[in-house]
């Protein structure tokens, strides 16, 4: 999988993709990302990208020249599935769309910065917008990190252990029970009596009900959820 | 404003807050980060700060001694108006909280990562647990950086035009408006008259209108909130 993101700070986006798993997926070959930078697709003077908004009012707009510049240039070489902007107001992100853009085999995410990108690239040159959350970031770049860990984890082969993500929180509508390791006691706590039985088919159950006791207090609505 | 952030990959947290916004709120001195390795702060041999879980199944817990050991070190030094555990099962993080927490003196976020940590060190130590969205993630840390990000530049002065964040999604349970910017014509498209047309008056009308619809359309769920 080949995920390009364009940025106005690509040197934001070095270390989350430099260690850990992301590291690890990208050594096997697994998940291929590079941060393009957006200056370096623009005609205007001193690298310009931006511009003030028509209009009036506080906040600099992302000039459309430059994107479509950088779009176009990188489209040459790849077919993207999708042309994401990372904004906002965007469909939310969750655990079924990163298990939907996990099949993808090209991805493009275009990060915003500033006030937002003129609203004509969004019109005719993005095909799917998408949020990480009902918050507002300095930019898309911790967006677009998100959407590449979320992603790049469920790749086969990039977790060490990969029934690990099928027992995560989301993957059924459920969050996931609570885990517990050494020392069996700490202070004058213990580890549940149950997850030491060695009684398999009971732990099972204890962490099932867990998982759906959790789910009813913390996020009642998951349950309400069809799996789509 | 202080934000110490304990983590197993503390360097994964190396780029994002050199740069832009958070970049500039630390060097005005509005914003301090401390990202925190938490192998500094174990007994085990091998820096060791996971292990198998009780019960079986896949993936490592974190274990619960070092994340005591470091959070009581740090609480010498520091008192936390909130310590923060961030897990997908967590509260999940909007606008409404990133105006909360940049309320706040000092804040401590725990990073998990692996299959998550001892419950014990849930139900003791951590006062409140955050989700950046529902969907998991390699670990915390990069739910850590969208929270100082959209924390931090709510803090006053961070942001070079003040007013900016206040007509951001969100801050009154509306989407932003479409925004544009020069050239009036790209291509066959041309930014709307109405906002060439110098009428302040008409143009903030217009935005609210915009607003509105585009919240109806993509976010209804938002229109029905009371303002907290």
């Amino acid at each position: 999988m080949k995920i390009d993101i364009i940025s106005v700070v690509p040197a934001l986006l070095d270390s989350p993709f430099a260690h850990s798993i992301m590291k690890r997926a990208k050594e096997k070959g697994l998940l291929e990302v590079n941060c393009l930078n957006l200056r370096d697709y623009t005609k205007y003077a001193r690298a310009q990208v931006d511009d003030y908004q028509f209009g009036g009012g506080a906040g600099m707009v992302m000039m459309i020249e430059p994107l479509v510049n950088a779009i176009e240039c990188l489209q040459k070489d790849t077919t993207y599935d999708e042309v994401i902007f990372l904004t906002p107001d965007g469909e939310t992100f969750d655990q079924h769309i990163a298990n939907e853009l996990s099949l993808k085999t090209n991805l493009l995410l275009i990060c915003g910065h500033y006030k937002g990108v003129d609203q004509r690239l969004r019109d005719h040159f993005v095909t799917r917008e998408i949020s990480i959350g009902d918050y507002v970031l300095s930019g898309g770049e911790l967006a677009a990190a998100v959407i590449v860990d979320a992603v790049g984890r469920l790749l086969p082969g990039v977790l060490n252990d990969e029934t690990s993500a099928l027992t995560d929180s989301f993957q059924d509508n459920l969050l996931a029970p609570p885990v517990y390791t050494r020392p069996v006691e700490f202070r004058t706590w213990r580890v549940p009596d149950i997850l030491l039985s060695g009684n398999h088919a009971k732990i099972e159950q204890w962490r099932h009900e867990e998982a759906i006791k959790r789910t009813e207090e913390r996020r009642p609505d998951l349950l309400e959820k069809d799996d789509d």
